[in-house]
């Protein structure tokens, strides 16, 4: 397989020499760089560098950047708005060699990372520390990835997004030089942020390889609890009020009754068809009992089930597991489709009646859906199961999506709550930020990326 | 009382016209204007308009941008590294007109409000609500100031920053359009992070005019100890055992020896003169209970006295009005003095050798000085007593405070905790943030202010 003729000759020769072996430009490498975990099409980039070290990074960035080539970071290919396609051709940074973790500072709570670092390899490498990291997205996506993304998870509800974790990052810029945005104190007042400048930027300000983050001690106690609720919307009442009353809930996931049966398929559990919220406790033994119990009083008033109790850890990890599979086992609910997926994210007082507005949208729908979200911080996901040869049932799913996007907007939501703007959002921004938002956003894009070689034609268009 | 000759005359006239007497160039008022609570010399602004809406603050924008004319933001007054000096002449906005509180949605665990509004004041308005907003820099700064300068406080260690208490802003850019943020999503990953861009940017990017904050449900039970320790180190190490324990104290602040004589005798109260940490314990009444008993063995480990806890609302309430008035108390320990004050934070694992060894530096000091410190977060300040006009001592605390600056940097810290960069902290960014860095910041401004009228002179110089 050759390669594509947008990249110049001179610059392929550059790579191929620094790199070697590690620099491919296979159609199969290239393909599996030009999609991520969503229905946006395959848009293969024209070279792949598996980098393994900051240098090597400032090096491809350098030589792009002289030829005008575009760069597009990749990390583990498991976002879903269009990431990582190279709509204007360009080079493949790989980032998964570096994947190193080379600290952590049980005194100082943090830890430094590699780029390619995943973060259930950073479970594994904090086993017996007593410390752990909380941001979980689904997928084992890398840490890089997650922050460049400004990514989340279910214990965002109690213990923050990325944007609340990370410390401070290095990166390369769209010049090829190296920046680190902070120390590793714990607060800062100096200068502009550019950390949470580069959080969520999706590797369009510059390149993420290494990160400072925060870890937390593990709670002397945890427990999981399973509640079924008559419908959706008492099962995000529930979440909500427990919430608004300051009940430091860990975590609080909701998955309609559809994202159930493919939870009971797919992981081999039998709850029963009906919206359900596993909720989790993290702190002292009392602590655990007491919000537990706090909660359950609120689910049965609204109709809940009794509280099914997973403490045992190995109980509790099959359980969140089985959540964090939900993505794919909705779309192993029928063979050989693609999601698209919504990420609103509402204020709380807002989200039932959004949730409930989303559920009479989604009930007209020709394609098969399910909702799981994030209700403690206002945020969910209806899940489109799209036949990838139907381009009617794509441009049916996407019009109920802005539907979906627009109610967010008018509700002082926001268009994604932790899957990034991507390609499939790029329509939203302005409708989110207005003009002058969207304004400032490419000044300071072109500030930084005056070539504009950065991840072209994502976030700012 | 005219105005200088920097800044036009149609300039004059046209806010004239527009603000009235709200409009002013008297002599009493340009120097209020032109100084905060430092030892930095006071540099009037040319006129200061008396804001009442963000469509004001616009106007005055958009009139100085046609003239090329400084725009300076003026909250309260209270920073303390020159932060609204009109060093290169100009407008200053005062906010303070600004004052009103939007909305507080319980539902939502958010307020509204208006850049003028002060911490106090939101105090006030939220009594009864059960939700309390936590930043609390000693002064009773605007939430605007504090956003800008990116404050914190004594219950950052447990509640958070301003950057990480502020949901979305509204602001005017120098172009004098508005931008709104975002939305009040708790979480949002929709395009670049302006929000945290404009947080501590110290007005030099925009002019902040309303804010969504967090709000937090007030502790069941709340209380504070008071600890004296045979030395600084062991009142240090303490507070970094109970972080690196994991044991969320709500508050955890440092005073030296002086600065309990100076709260003695500023405030009333008759504390033993040695090194004492303020304990505060928020959530169950069992949790007070159980979080003071650990810390409690703790310090009685390092020969801390007995805890003296003050449990009843108005004991509370003094205590911290006692140590938010520690600045004060400490400059009136030399009647008529100004203070110089380091604002440094350092991973915690690093805080008790840096605190130790900036004391033996500050020892050999010929000033009177005093230390106080949110040491939960590895943040403290060595306060020096200058004469202000000691050119002498002047220029001996500027020396000190450079070592005790690049000691900081050395372990990882940073320059500024919580003070900002202002003028007086801009010759150490390049220290923190290497040229790249440096360079990244000032692209960054150019993009959103390419005529430079936003509080220049100050954080990127």
């Amino acid at each position: 397989m050759t390669t594509t003729a947008t990249v110049a000759a001179g610059l392929q020769e550059e790579l191929r020499e620094r790199f070697g072996d590690r620099y491919s430009t296979a159609a199969a490498v290239r393909a599996h760089h030009g999609k991520d975990d969503s229905h946006h099409p395959v848009i293969p980039p024209d070279g792949v560098v598996f980098a393994q070290c900051t240098e090597e990074v400032a090096f491809a960035v350098r030589a792009c950047a002289r030829h005008g080539t575009p760069v597009i970071p990749f990390g583990a290919g498991t976002s879903i708005e269009g990431h990582v396609q190279a709509v204007r051709g360009g080079i493949s940074i790989d980032m998964s060699g570096m994947n190193r973790v080379l600290a952590v500072r049980s005194d100082d709570l943090d830890a430094t990372v590699e780029a390619g670092v995943t973060r259930l390899q950073l479970d594994r490498e904090l086993k017996g520390t007593g410390l752990f990291f909380p941001v979980d997205p689904g997928a084992d996506a890398t840490l890089g990835g997650m922050a460049a993304t400004g990514a989340s998870g279910t214990t965002t509800v109690r213990y923050g997004t990325m944007g609340d974790n990370v410390v401070s990052l290095t990166a390369v810029l769209a010049s090829g030089e190296v920046v680190r945005t902070g120390g590793r104190a714990r607060k800062s007042s100096a200068g502009y942020d550019l950390t949470h400048l580069l959080v969520g930027s999706e590797g369009t300000l510059g390149v993420i390889t290494e990160l400072t983050v925060r870890l937390h001690p593990v709670p002397e106690a945890m427990a999981a609890a399973v509640c079924a609720f008559p419908g959706l919307a008492e099962a995000v009442q529930s979440v909500v009020e427990a919430v608004q009353l300051g009940i430091p809930v860990a975590r609080a996931e909701l998955l309609d009754a559809t994202a159930i049966k493919a939870v009971n398929l797919y992981s081999g559990f039998d709850y029963a068809e009906a919206p359900t919220v596993f909720f989790e406790f993290h702190g002292s033994e009392a602590d655990v009992r007491a919000h537990g119990a706090m909660i359950e009083e609120i689910s049965r008033e609204l109709g809940g089930s009794a509280f099914e109790y997973a403490r045992r850890q190995d109980e509790r990890v099959r359980l969140w597991k089985a959540r964090h599979d939900a993505y794919p086992a909705i779309l192993a609910l029928r063979p050989g489709c693609h999601g698209l997926t919504s990420d609103i994210c509402v204020p709380v007082s807002a989200l039932a009646r959004c949730i409930e507005e989303t559920r009479e949208d989604m009930s007209r729908a020709t394609m098969p859906w399910g909702i799981v979200g994030h209700v403690g911080d206002g945020n969910f996901h209806a899940v489109f199961i799209i036949d990838p040869d139907s381009a009617a049932e794509l441009a049916e799913a996407e019009a109920i999506n802005e539907r979906i996007v627009r109610r967010a907007l008018a509700m002082e939501g926001t268009c994604t709550g932790e899957h990034g703007i991507g390609m499939g959002k790029i329509g939203f921004l302005g409708e989110e930020f207005g003009a002058v938002g969207v304004a400032a956003m490419r000044a300071v894009k072109r500030a930084l990326d005056p070539a504009g070689i950065m991840n072209p034609g994502k976030v700012v268009g």
